[in-house]
């Protein structure tokens, strides 16, 4: 019972990576929001394998079919049930794993946990799964961008193995993202990024990285707090994706070695009578509610755990052996992440501004004050 | 919409700083678990304000009475309503904070959510709020040792600002954890660190740090790809914390500066029929579910927002002021943390142990084979 | 894990007849409701028992504290705790009950389910359990006079045993209601009604009958197909109250003997641009939806199970034996039934109203048409 | 956010009449139950249009794929995706719907709802949607035969119109309901109902009815008070049926004429150490729980909406109409109803049964007593 998410923008995903397909239904996405598959297809195609030689050579087109709730090019308020095809399946080059578990990856917790497991590919541990969630990402991001015209939601990565880039996140945009099949918009990071992939793969062997993604242009009051606060919500996304180590918003790890005084955001007024801060070490978010700056977090992918390379295991009898794995993968995932952590974002944001229509139903109270006004945008 | 926690061991919170009390309803706990108000004292005693002077001075006995429940000592498996009253309530102390925004705190966010807020001591924003979840945690570790009785649930500061405790967290136990005031395990930095606090006191300022948590004797099995692996669902629970900014499992951060030949943790036989691994780069999680090694996470705390030093911020009105914070105030939250974060681990343990039972059901395959026994031990 | 209730507008119920108190959580209630501890109180005071010679002769204040979630009057929303204590409790008139299963009641499947059950009274499956729901309900009602001024919620007893009032629902008023302790609008009817749960009581035996609430003023819109429609909810809330054996919504049960073209409610013109219907089998739901005509329903609440007069059972051993009640309890729970039925259509209704605050959010589509703005009431 | 069902036996249902599909995704299925497309397919046949000249006419062939979550033969644990093509589709049939409300249909409530609708066929509110419900019902049954090898869930037509059958409920087999095309395992009755459908056909007119339920070989101890009680969640299940008015359990309305003391089910020793009741007023459920007596209900069905006999209505733009239906659709829509009830009654017991398994996890109370083993059936 883990593949439902969300409480009013709700999905459901579905699919291993070598059934009949892969797959989302999207329930609470409101009426009247104009979608169509190529909406879908766009950010489909970001995530697609084959995409270049740092990622996976499986071949799928990844064809989205849109099966219900959207008529004449508008959603129904019905359930949307999104359907994307597996074609290039090729069990016969996972045969080892049935009999023998990968380190690291899902194999033998998937047995322990079920007692039986899809071996062919990874099944539903298998990255393919995220389809479903970008699938849904982009009936969000839709939603949000129709809710928020100034909403951006940008993700790129900020480092792979031991090369970091260098570059303000604020001023990343989606276009500096896709300049580079790597998606950092460092360029001369993602030339030395591109060259490390490379030698790892050259290697059997594999790299991960983090990813950062900054989110402009949302208003305060999303969030709801205690247990649903935003960056817990965004924290329980990032983490539920395949190979995923941390997460941190604003200033992280790193903001627990300053002082109060020194992190602090200072409030002053802003323009056109909104309050702003003068620092976002909070990234966004103060006491679980955004706060109208951008939010900024990042999230840890460890090293791709399936390798060509020879390591020591056990089989399915609990002895010891060898395995050097077959099958197609990608030697580093973060490029192929950066629209899924996009996605993910999307659809917590995407539930939480629906949620926060039944919050601000009330008129306000008799001694207004004029900062309540910030509240109307939301 | 935010309080309410858990799908089968289900917590609603409820409670401000300086309302009638803080609480709790646990719905979901098993019947027949020996329960009494001692279990959960002994819990809410180790969050208790003014138990040292590096925490704050307000004197609250936090008494908790059960309400319902549990009879003749067992838990009946009808909801446990747990209430703590407020006593020392001095709202007087806040005053200015109705007409004046803390910078880094809840007070600008929840009046742009909300439209209006309980100024007196932080309201539901309050640290306060997580007596409910300390007294919930309370019961879920009764459980979890029911249910697997060499469970051990540890958490301990590891860092308070840029000190660094020197430890292997594996070996860390209890006792040594509340062999000093700051719940940091070495000694020798702990004497640091209750330094550092002192000083950042005495200067009207406020610290952070990293705490560290590592759970023992959790069979594998536990967590629900793909939304509610345990590592999400463990950094949802710790990032919905007041003061967090970050989480990290295993080899977190640092993990993805390894290769994948280096990351991954290679299986071998254990004894008695298990199977284990020479490393835990996993942190206790594969595939989003327990593999049976010790589960190990940090959680990152900001340096307290509410201090006495003069800071520039706004008031309601949006005009620039300033404020030295008066009130009782933390000037460094980890120590009274460490329980906080083992309730909420427990929280989610106890949740997904439950939640194991609806899937080991039904007969292994005819084809079994024997490490399917590791889950019946779930 | 069944104690908890409502998608948006949630209720958490806890308590048993004789622990410590009986008390509601609820989440999601917008903030800047004007709620105080009075408008509970008047709700709590119409299902209180020993109002009148046909109830149960326990007597309990049931006074109303409100815990958090109002500040200065107003909601914060934030989680609304309300405590009602048990004053009143006298376990040694259910010594009996330890031993001996009561027909009808729930001492049996209690046992049965959790292995263990608090024989003082009935624990949770007492009656007394909806104390919460009725404080709940209030909060509810509350909500939905601000959110649609018009709204009536108005229950009655229809019938008891085989005495059935004659009246047209549509223009009960809570003052007929309340015109009689049997809360039967219909004074001739309510007079046979006391006189037969008189005799009842005197022969140590008990009486059941039928609840009709109507509710006007709800817009067209609300209800979520396909599985929350607005009389699936209903059903289910009904039918979670003690002693309830049916449901039925507009033409019911007679509807089935009617032909589609006998039943089916034609649509005309209404006034100010609506469109209503000249009758109203359908209760006031069309496909799960309501049409902004009448809300309609009936439960049925069988005889009381608790009697004095002498029964053949078992005992806790499974051996035979009678059993003749001790405790006080209702001859008849009807009357003290009405307030708990409207509690429970407002929790419903609120919460619904609600979520309907997350589907109308979108501008209307580009061709639109006058009918749409029945929506914008909602 | 209506189409997701279930706390852990989770459904989520998604299609329109005249989309591109019908499908149902079934999170929290146990893993290691045996599964095939025909297991789906059997009861889908049952549901399907064009059985007999008592229902619609569409030609749907009604395919079911399983498209995840199954794995050689058996259930992986993970979601189960199951997708029903619509082929057979005629939306020009339905242009009129277009620009009219039929009366007692889900037009008007859509447009006002969601101000937007799939005017092809009735879109989501067509029973058409109850696909996705009888596969799941197909998976739940499955699951249930392993629990409880003795269960038995089956349905039948109890009344159509004014002519009711005479038979006992508990004697019925599902080979006598299937016996004939009405279900009716009273032939006599079956005989007067098919001509009485065929005369309301021939006249452009529809006809309701009553369906039975009867499911035996539930052990005790299902079901979660207090909200969701086991009645309460059947309710539910039902009322969400299209077409549905009125719900009721054991001795339903008609029990509320009688007094206690006639309606008590006195217990009895049973055999094997079990506890029975000597009659069944409570209709296998006291308190919220089932007591291991069969429990038996009944569900009201209105005459279809659609007819085509010419009606009184209003346009789009609310200006007085009227209507003749043209389209497939069922003249009585009980006989495929049957199928439909019996799948819901399976997934409301599949998720009570999984639930229960979080319920009975510790050990018995040091003073036991002998009825407590009736729980280790569950």
């Amino acid at each position: 019972m883990g593949s439902f998410f969300g409480t009013v923008f709700r999905v459901a995903t579905w699919g291993e990576s070598h059934g009949g397909g892969i797959g989302v239904v999207i329930d609470g996405c409101p009426p009247r929001l104009p979608l169509s598959e190529e909406d879908i297809q766009i950010e489909l195609d970001r995530r697609r394998p084959g995409q270049s030689s740092f990622v996976t050579q499986r071949k799928e087109s990844d064809r989205a079919e849109i099966l219900s709730g959207v008529f004449q090019g508008y959603t129904l308020g019905t359930p949307i049930a999104i359907l994307v095809r597996n074609t290039d399946a090729r069990p016969e080059a996972y045969e080892e794993m049935r009999e023998k578990f990968r380190p690291s990856h899902a194999d033998f917790t998937y047995q322990a946990k079920y007692g039986i497991r899809n071996w062919e590919g990874g099944g539903r541990s298998s990255a393919r799964e995220t389809i479903g969630r970008v699938a849904a990402g982009a009936v969000a991001s839709k939603l949000l961008r129709k809710l928020y015209p100034d909403i951006q939601i940008v993700a790129f990565v900020s480092s792979i193995h031991d090369i970091d880039a260098s570059i303000d996140p604020l001023v990343v945009t989606r276009e500096m993202v896709e300049a580079n099949p790597i998606r950092c918009p460092d360029p001369s990071a993602a030339e030395k990024m591109a060259e490390r992939i490379r030698q790892a793969r050259s290697e059997g062997d594999s790299v991960g990285g983090v990813i950062c993604c900054v989110v402009k242009g949302v208003p305060p009051g999303l969030g709801d707090p205690v247990f649903d606060r935003l960056e817990a919500d965004l924290a329980k996304a990032m983490l539920s994706l395949p190979a995923t180590k941390g997460f941190q918003i604003g200033s992280g790890f790193a903001g627990t070695r300053l002082r109060g005084s020194e992190h602090n955001d200072p409030f002053v007024p802003g323009p056109a009578g909104t309050i702003v801060t003068t620092t976002n070490h909070s990234g966004g978010v103060q006491g679980g509610i955004s706060n109208g700056q951008p939010i900024i977090f990042w999230t840890a992918f460890k090293p791709t755990a399936t390798i060509a390379k020879t390591q020591q295991t056990v089989d399915v009898k609990g002895n010891p052996t060898d395995l050097a794995a077959r099958g197609r993968h990608d030697p580093c995932v973060l490029p192929r992440a950066v629209p899924i952590v996009e996605a993910m974002t999307a659809i917590v944001l995407a539930d939480h501004s629906l949620r926060q229509k039944t919050v601000d139903v009330l008129p306000p109270l008799p001694t207004s004050n004029p900062h309540r006004s910030t509240q109307s945008q939301i």
